[in-house]
């Protein structure tokens, strides 16, 4: 018997982090919140678990988002839904009266992400497999019928998603293999954080690098000045043989960021991220073509894959940072990892916040084993923030995630966690 | 003695229209809906209203960012804001936490949409003034103070916008008057919603002839052989004179898109709007390529200036049709115009819905008299639904909205509709 889902349980979660200033930048100072998805079964032993990632107030609207989303969800077995998943994905985000507050952007796409993932853990709990071997198991075939091609159709077909899968069918198992071994690479952003003061940075950088980390990412903001004071300090800390990155959180128009990089070039940076509007795509390509060899990057608050289709098309970007629950889901991570293989560009998800570390690992394995098959240019964000929280937390070894084994989406929360964080009636927000 | 805003109120309406099909297209059936924004002021004659359009279920979710939104407004006097209205907008599109549910983009945007064009309203209250008169009245150096440029310096610079509305300043009068004495030109979209079958759409597309209506739009859908039947169907009722536009409310894929306008194009559409996803403006570009001389329209989901400024950028649309309340009010409106005006883009507002058509009404007139200064190419939607529930409605005559005289932008419901249709408890919700 496949279990049928028999509540959809939305709680709002939220972690006072804009008091220590962690995860603040140019744009944002957030306490790290989650719209926290149960979806219970008939089943008293399976629960499949979500969330999406939100920074503070306003997380009630993705919970009420997820709530005004449920009824696709709510009393289908699970087998119905997997079964066909495309018609799942479309009937979650092409609802008839809640597409016109997206559509597939913002509060509702985000809510469809929260709830997407939670069937994904519960299947994968199931099948009692972490998703990225759920999905490593899946055929090609399977794999493109998880797909809904709309509006990317002009850029890649379902044929040319079955050609790049079934390239590296047989190699597969030599890179999963090579995953349990030796983990994925990553790289920090714990270190450069906008309000830290230079002491913290120095030392937060020191003990980094005994931890053996080697590529490292700092915040820049408006001022010139100071983002080249904060950079030297990095690449004094760092030395000529580790790699820096930096992250503008959206704070530039578009001259002024071709400005900044070429001033800033000096300081060597591998990439420069979300240097203007998330929206802007043929802002990123001027930028890209103006600052290269410095690599753009975005995708964190690219809102769905026709957003990302572009950025390909219009060679804007040179890293592609896929959020895995601001877009639709597991669903929408896959046609975007296939549409950056199509275009060649490397896919080094978004993470921090709260939870997303523990959801990227998968896809970042599975993007490895059986889409991208390359680790050139690949680092996945690690921030060390808020693990503690979570019954399968992610484990770093060596700067690498190694591959999580439980099974599931690695998103479910301890529930002494929930019950102290919930919003706004947990033991954190009370007096 | 400025008035200062006491109260934030905000009211969840919802009228059933989809019981009728009345707006029904290749994607929506929807219950149009209104979140409805009260600021009460010191001053117990003086409120300001304002809504975002919404389309039934979800109307709840904008209701809760307008709240969420609220600290914004509340306790702030009138002249506070517009003294400085770039900071206002900016305050509430670059909330540092609810900014993550964008930015600037779905329900938290559109909850903005209400609040700015409540502050509008009750600007425009204060002043005895209908809006399109208080802009009109404002001078060039006022009106570039109200637009926030960030991310759109690369395609308009404030000198640009201000040289746009100077040019056109000495020869406003006599626009304004000609606008008092003819009103605006409008087409209609009341006669070819895709449910309505096909004796109703002909004695509707006689009806408005006989009203005197010239330009007519239809809605189209995946179906090519239905889509041609009822393009016959309508040109046969409108004869060579009149005109149609057919509208795909963002059905097809770019490769669909063409290859249905291809077939169409023996109809001799004027536009095709929403052809494909309104974040797709590669593919806009392409579509107004390949089907040129029929002119590509899109907007009404089109999420910000960002999106805009590259349809312009990128040549992909031949008519701009942003909406009123979808993006964040009359002021990123107004940015908007500007875009459209340095491109030579003719902007066409969306309207229908419910409110829609009192608030475009302004805005048309604004910019023929201040930014575009031409009626070429320019028509203005109109939809004969629900203006009953309005204090001051449109008023249309021999297809030409008449310019508003009441102050205020027209959005002001009768207390007993907004008792009547207030979702849940209202009698029209109720049993």
């Amino acid at each position: 018997m496949t279990p049928a889902i028999t509540d959809v349980v939305v709680r709002d979660i939220r972690f006072p982090t804009s008091r220590t200033l962690d995860g603040s930048d140019a744009m944002n100072v957030g306490d790290y919140s989650a719209t926290y998805v149960v979806l219970r079964t008939d089943d008293p032993r399976l629960e499949g678990h979500g969330l999406t990632f939100t920074n503070g107030r306003g997380n009630e609207l993705t919970v009420a988002a997820a709530r005004a989303l449920a009824p696709h969800v709510q009393g289908r077995t699970l087998e119905s839904i997997t079964g066909d998943m495309r018609a799942f994905f479309r009937a979650l985000t092409q609802d008839a009266q809640l597409r016109w507050l997206g559509p597939e952007k913002g509060v509702i796409h985000m809510a469809c992400g929260a709830l997407i993932n939670a069937v994904w853990d519960l299947w994968a709990k199931r099948e009692g497999k972490p998703v990225w071997k759920l999905l490593v198991d899946l055929p090609p075939e399977r794999l493109v019928e998880l797909v809904d091609f709309s509006y990317i159709t002009d850029a890649l077909s379902p044929d040319e998603a079955l050609d790049i899968l079934r390239r590296l069918g047989p190699t597969r198992p030599a890179r999963e293999a090579e995953m349990r071994r030796d983990g994925y690479p990553a790289y920090t952003t714990s270190t450069g954080w906008l309000g830290y003061p230079d002491e913290k940075v120095r030392r937060l950088c020191r003990e980094a690098i005994a931890e053996g980390w080697t590529h490292f990412k700092m915040k820049v903001g408006p001022d010139l000045d100071g983002n080249a004071r904060r950079a030297a300090l990095m690449k004094e800390e760092l030395g000529p043989s580790r790699t820096l990155m930096m992250d503008a959180n959206q704070c530039w128009d578009v001259g002024e960021a071709i400005r900044q990089m070429k001033a800033l070039a000096r300081f060597d940076p591998w990439w420069i991220e979300e240097p203007t509007s998330p929206d802007d795509v043929l802002g990123h390509a001027a930028i890209a073509r103006a600052v290269a060899p410095i690599g753009v990057a975005t995708g964190e608050a690219c809102a769905n894959r026709v957003v990302f289709k572009q950025l390909l098309q219009a060679r804007a970007i040179s890293f592609c940072q896929v959020d895995s629950c601001r877009v639709g889901g597991v669903n929408e991570v896959l046609s975007i990892l296939l549409l950056a293989a199509k275009f060649g560009v490397p896919v080094c998800c978004h993470a921090g916040g709260v939870g997303l570390c523990e959801y990227v690992q998968h896809i970042a394995l599975f993007d490895y084993i059986a889409v991208s098959g390359s680790l050139k240019d690949h680092v996945l964000e690690y921030v060390d923030h808020l693990h503690e929280h979570f019954v399968d937390p992610v484990r770093i070894k060596d700067a690498r995630y190694l591959a999580p084994q439980a099974a599931g989406y690695s998103i479910t929360m301890k529930p002494a966690s929930l019950d102290e964080y919930e919003f706004p009636g947990g033991r954190a927000w009370r007096g």
